[in-house]
């Protein structure tokens, strides 16, 4: 099945898990205050700013806090929505907070010791200022800011098959990125052209399965980000508008955004035939990376996979140019929980998604890194981006 | 004289500037956390992930405190740092925090009631968790969250000089938007196109002085955001990838990244000769624009300008179609404080820099709002944004 976006009938199967865990706690009302974890419980996509936007859920109703101006936007996107919550603007005469204490306490009616949220108030985003929920309200509210993200860590299967659609739009894009890159060509030029055209390709087969969600401009992008040359020597440099020269080692990266979720591939490559190191670095990189690969699984440690890339990179004899650990979760943001590290107490379970990236870095040459995403299955893992990692691929 | 990005000479005139409160305060040691405050201190550009990144300053020393893969970046762009203090990665086998500890307990040698921080702790991005400060060293660290905030309220004249190179660019971007838009277009095309083709005209004349910052991929850009006939009555609507029809009211926003500083532009438009409705809300909504600007100037209270709008959308007869306040000030984040808006009590100061964005939406018809990014300055403001405002020349 091609999944392009969800419908009210998945979110509201998440809410129905949340409700479940809130009932086992004994908590009644829940502020949920991250736009993410809105998003992820509701399909509601907005734009965070600081007006105070909360989902309220409430013994079994779905309601909404929020400025007027997202009023409509709400009812418009969230067909199974009980009420609808507002206040003029922030910061107007009477602060939001005051509103909220006016729903909470007199229109919901909530209960001592069976109310939680993500936070202990808004968060101080783009100036937005005010008291914590207790001082608004006088309440004492239990702080669960982990139970969605806990939720978001075992990926449903709806989201992995959005995942498994954008490691397929990250491969398109980052093939016209190969395409474009040349010896003259600057960094930002090319990083555009291959987004616009791997963009194009994404909105004309998914056609009206497209949901543009969030800011991104670009449904799919491949990018150069400043890993050129010698300044791919930085791992997480940021783009320069750089020029393409016959012998730089190039690490580039590429996503879509297909209903908010966003796979991750990056690859190392030559302008040119690679130098003796360039190729031995690159080798030991793949090795390292097909370690990991080989490790992970269902039921393995977190840290055995990142161990399994330190002992190649050992057996190379090139730790020393190791700068991070193997790879991180990622689903609807670029990071997430849990990472693969060597510090991790966490184990691999069937619907995790992971980038697996170790990464070596030698002064003066540049960054070797491949990134791949996986998923974690029944009888071990599933590639999903499936871009060549090979290096004569990867020579232009 | 005209400015496309600073040099360490302003970052340093920052520091000292923070240095001096920081000395009235009684503290020596203060942690930066919020990347936007240290790259405004520092000028270092860098991702932020869930790994703990922290300026530390000490006495007049500018540290820093980075985990192992950003160690080289950060000497590479900050010529005055002092020392680097490191951690390998995050989680790893030992915590940041017990890192950041040692460095404070007996690397720098901290003092009892002299030392402070941004907030109680790193923030919980992206999978990060760990002990506050106190927890992890024993010390009580007095909590100065607007303190840089507070600094940056009040631009200085080389961040001025940044905003008036970003509101051309906002201009620029946007005349592609308007010559590209036309019956039947997708929206995202357009939004690519004009982006693109606006970049490529700022690459090329910034050249050597253009220095991208962040991760935005386009140096300018001019979009639609889903404000597309009777979309456009949602006021942070996001894309949709509409596509364009005759009778549609639009509402547009441009704007550029010159170093880290963002104007912001925003334009109705029609498709067409506008009906008699559309003509009078956009004169009402011109209105309430001249109303607020003619109003704006130092001294005024940040809630006149507001009335000022308001009064005018009231005589208008419009004024239940009002869903937010009148602007906002900006900078280098999209929103900041303080707000045009009656409940502010802020006065409008030389060097800040503001929004002027009075809106109205008719459900069925559509939005009608210009932005115009304005500085104030001593004998009134300058509107930095120059596109043409009148009706006649936003007819497509």
């Amino acid at each position: 099945m091609r999944r392009t976006f969800l419908t009210p009938t998945h979110h509201k199967k998440r809410i129905e898990r949340l409700k479940l865990q809130l009932d086992e706690l004994g908590i009644d009302t829940f502020l949920v205050l991250n736009s993410k974890n809105i998003f992820y419980l509701t399909g509601l996509n907005f734009i965070p700013t600081e007006r105070p936007i909360f989902l309220l859920l409430h013994k079994g109703d779905t309601n909404f806090f929020v400025p007027s101006l997202e009023i409509d936007h709400v009812e418009h996107q969230v067909p199974f929505v009980s009420q609808i919550f507002s206040y003029f603007e922030y910061p107007d005469e009477k602060h939001p907070m005051k509103h909220l204490a006016k729903v909470l306490l007199d229109e919901i009616g909530i209960t001592i010791n069976r109310i939680a949220s993500e936070a202990p108030g808004a968060s101080g985003y783009w100036g937005y200022k005010g008291p914590s929920f207790e001082e608004a309200t006088g309440f004492k509210f239990k702080l669960l800011p982990d139970i969605i993200m806990d939720m978001r860590v075992i990926k449903d299967p709806e989201e992995i098959e959005l995942m498994v659609e954008s490691s397929k739009w990250a491969d398109c894009a980052h093939k016209y990125l190969q395409e474009y890159t040349e010896v003259g060509a600057n960094e930002i030029d090319v990083t555009l052209r291959a987004s616009t055209q791997g963009s194009a390709d994404m909105m004309q087969e998914l056609d009206d399965g497209y949901r543009p969600i969030g800011f991104s401009l670009f449904p799919a992008i491949a990018v150069y980000r400043g890993q050129i040359g010698p300044n791919s020597y930085f791992p997480h440099a940021l783009s320069k508008g750089l020029v393409f020269k016959k012998g730089d080692t190039l690490v580039t990266g590429a996503s879509s955004n297909v209903y908010g979720v966003q796979s991750e591939l990056e690859r190392t490559m030559f302008m040119g035939e690679p130098t003796d190191r360039q190729e031995e670095l690159f080798n030991a990189m793949m090795a390292a990376q097909d370690a990991a690969l080989a490790t992970a699984g269902p039921g393995v440690n977190c840290a055995e996979v990142d161990r399994a890339a330190r002992n190649s990179f050992k057996e190379a004899g090139v730790f020393h140019l190791v700068r991070h650990h193997t790879g991180h979760a990622l689903g609807m943001e670029g990071h997430e929980r849990p990472f693969l590290d060597i510090g991790s107490k966490d184990v691999l379970e069937v619907g995790m998604i992971f980038s697996c990236e170790p990464g070596i870095y030698e002064q003066g040459l540049g960054g070797f890194r491949h990134s791949d995403t996986f998923v974690v299955i029944e009888d071990g893992i599933d590639i999903l981006t499936k871009y060549p990692r090979d290096l004569s691929t990867l020579i232009i």
